[in-house]
């Protein structure tokens, strides 16, 4: 990447659709934290094997997922649900209530593989929404997610980090990626018809 | 959904879309089960609660992921970026090798942790496609996954049943979400800026 600044009208467009994402029972239990600060990018390489993307990069959007699933959380959810579309109290307790008693036979960390999960669908419109806008995306699970999680305060705010999609312009001259043939599985060994 | 049928080109492209995602070293670990046949979606629908969009869509997408990463899986993906891409023998065994040990660490469930969130870049860019192409779609993941892996065969394939996506034709005057307004989390509660 050039390192040429993207539009914050377009990172907007991409972070959108990661909002707009479907999620399991309407949980969407992850956030993004977006950054554009050059120093902040610059002490965030070491953590990420020193990869050039991530200075080179215009935003870095830090997929981050709910360390767990507390009561609180869920209850939210739902409250605003009854809220926005204007449902009597109390219309999906048998539902929220049956997820939630779900919720608590798991340990915290099958709490956070779920919600990672859910990440990863907002990951995805996300990848999406940079194709459609003509902006280039990395996505890099390459990084150390502990120490990141450390260096942004995500814990204390009940996340850890997931996945991380570097933003910016292709730099077409030096990157030796960009006229190799995109490789992909064959369709015969992908799709499997019943 | 009607059942009324959808164009298989219009599934092929929701496809296509899953089977072009990025994943993580290129590895594409998972696969998708495409079923349209009314008899097979009768029999899955106990398995998944009863919910009727198992037998009223017309396609169900059934993502699933490997369930690990063997040396020959691992082998198989740099051997076809090889030939595709006519690089020099061996050229990224060094990568490939650091990859695989890193995975030899790790047990089969985070194995197959690591390549259910990548079917789920795919799910997420399937949703997108099926958004673009006007084709309702259900995302699924309240169903028995041991059973539907166990009534599709999927173990003896090296593979778990990750997620559904039903596809379909709305049913707009019988569903009672239809009208119902979109609710997601709050722009100021999803993105925190640095």
């Amino acid at each position: 990447m050039t390192g040429a600044p993207v539009d914050q009208e377009k990172v907007d467009y991409i972070t959108e659709a990661a909002r707009l994402a479907p999620t399991s029972s309407g949980l969407h239990p992850f956030k993004i934290i977006e950054i554009s600060n050059p120093d902040i990018k610059k002490e965030i390489q070491p953590l990420a094997y020193n990869q050039s993307q991530i200075v080179d990069a215009s935003h870095l959007l830090i997929f981050a997922a709910y360390d767990e699933y507390t009561q609180e959380r869920v209850d939210s959810v739902f409250q605003q649900q009854a809220e926005e579309r204007n449902l009597p109290h109390g219309f999906a307790d048998d539902y929220k209530n049956s997820l939630f008693a779900r919720f608590q036979q798991q340990t915290k960390d099958q709490h956070f593989e779920h919600a990672a999960r859910q990440a990863y669908i907002g990951f995805g419109l996300a990848i999406a929404a940079a194709a459609e806008q003509r902006i280039d995306a990395t996505p890099m699970e390459g990084f150390d997610n502990a120490a990141l999680d450390q260096y942004l305060g995500l814990n204390e705010l009940g996340l850890r980090s997931v996945t991380i999609l570097a933003l910016g312009h292709r730099d077409t001259e030096n990157d030796w990626l960009v006229n190799l043939k995109k490789v992909r599985i064959a369709k015969e060994n992908f799709i499997i018809n019943k």
